[in-house]
């Protein structure tokens, strides 16, 4: 345990980034069958949202909503699913995907089902683009 | 579509009443695999985090923030889950479920895994009324 942030490891393989946000690194899920972001507030050894300072709680939730915004703007999906679960990576990170009728483990959550399919980098790098645009960060 | 909130039928068969807050009502799942409460706002006509104002929505997250601490406090658990998924019943809830290593689902999600285990009448009782002392509202 240190004082200092640094992304979990398993998040920094897992994810690429799109944008720094005031507490929240915003990170595209490398995983190209659901459009999916994540926020990690930079805030060291924090694993529950109630153990962040209320105000960083309230920041916390304006971030996700923009977040949740420009996934919506960008793909018009069915249903936005929110989450904030970490019973495998601890350090706080909240989960925003973009869920529709037709993808592969619709209606149930995306969490734990099947393996994930990367990105090729024209993808990445284009979705990655029209978040950061969406997100109003270029 | 009305403008009255009326509580949806599903959310209703699967959920016992504990206590109404300013904006929401809070429920415990009726699921004694795991302590899970969820909180459904009183608003009408309402499937998104993002679709109620920014003063409901932190309304909503200071809500949420009681009960996750209400669930701590009687619970202990390993992790809190946090969660606005909503891809089957489309009514805005929030679920707040605490998670242990030794639960059935650890370390998936608990969201469509297996079927849920009704309490006892003693049961329920005894849980909705520490949940809502916690809660302070007795």
């Amino acid at each position: 345990m240190t004082d200092a942030f640094a992304l979990d490891p398993q998040l920094e393989r897992d994810t690429l980034p799109i944008c720094d946000l005031a507490l929240s690194a915003v990170r595209l899920m490398n995983d190209s069958r659901y459009p999916w972001l994540i926020l990690v507030p930079r805030r060291a050894n924090v694993s529950e949202v109630i153990d962040l300072t209320s105000n960083d709680q309230h920041l916390l939730l304006d971030e996700t909503s923009r977040v949740a915004e420009a996934l919506r703007t960008a793909c018009t999906p069915k249903k936005l699913n929110i989450a904030a679960i970490g019973n495998i990576v601890a350090q706080l990170h909240v989960h925003v995907v973009a869920r529709f009728a037709d993808d592969g483990a619709w209606p149930q959550p995306v969490w734990g089902v099947g393996t994930a399919v990367p990105y090729g980098d024209a993808a990445a790098t284009a979705f990655i683009d029209t978040i950061t645009r969406a997100l109003g960060q270029r």
